[in-house]
């Protein structure tokens, strides 16, 4: 069975994007542990981190990467977290947390945000991606 | 003034080493969050993980996937699960965490061993080295 971040990938689940290209995508994760709190997903559905072929995990950190530094422009942060854990979604995907404390880091502080504010945010982060 | 991780890459404090080059060294982090716990570090002393230069960005990577895949074998883990957040020491870090539960990612969750296990422990995952 696809995984819910292949049915965001094929347009049948809708999502805050950030960026896509021809192998990633980045939208907001609807369950924040921060503002801006966003996930990066290769659109191979792969389960594990470490089980990517060089190239796609490669191409997954410098995608990533592009999208962090957008975040760190468009989110009042003191830096963006990474986070890769797995142990639910089985399709990875790179956390990317806007910190500002330790606590946004584990997972069990959330913050709620309407679809508005979700929008807006995803529009803002996007007119810093270079 | 010098940060922790540059007084172990500098030998002045001692560590667990799992793996060194030119430019990247890997250690046990000695307050793991679980066994196998291992801290990757570049050893210029940057702050924070998106103002590495691009480089030593993908350098750092590449040598934390190496570690990796050599815990995930060496440790018994459902998967060696990332973190980068560094709101505590100014020098960058990747967290690989073996992961069986998702407590093992708060970072509120630590296990206590002994200096032998966690010598016996480092030869281990060296061996898993590729």
């Amino acid at each position: 069975m696809a995984s819910i971040f292949t049915k965001i990938i094929l347009g049948e689940i809708p999502c805050f994007k950030i960026a896509e290209d021809e192998f990633f995508i980045a939208f907001l994760d609807v369950n924040p542990n921060s503002k801006g709190h966003t996930l990066c997903v290769p659109k191979k559905e792969i389960n594990k981190l470490f089980d990517l072929d060089e190239e796609t995990y490669m191409g997954l950190m410098v995608f990533s990467r592009k999208v962090a530094k957008a975040l760190e422009k468009a989110v009042e942060c003191k830096r963006v977290g990474v986070a890769v854990v797995g142990l639910e979604v089985p399709h990875v995907h790179v956390h990317l947390i806007p910190l500002n404390e330790m606590k946004e880091m584990t997972f069990q502080h959330k913050v709620s945000m309407t679809s508005e504010e979700m929008e807006s945010l995803a529009k803002r982060v996007q007119l810093f991606l270079e």
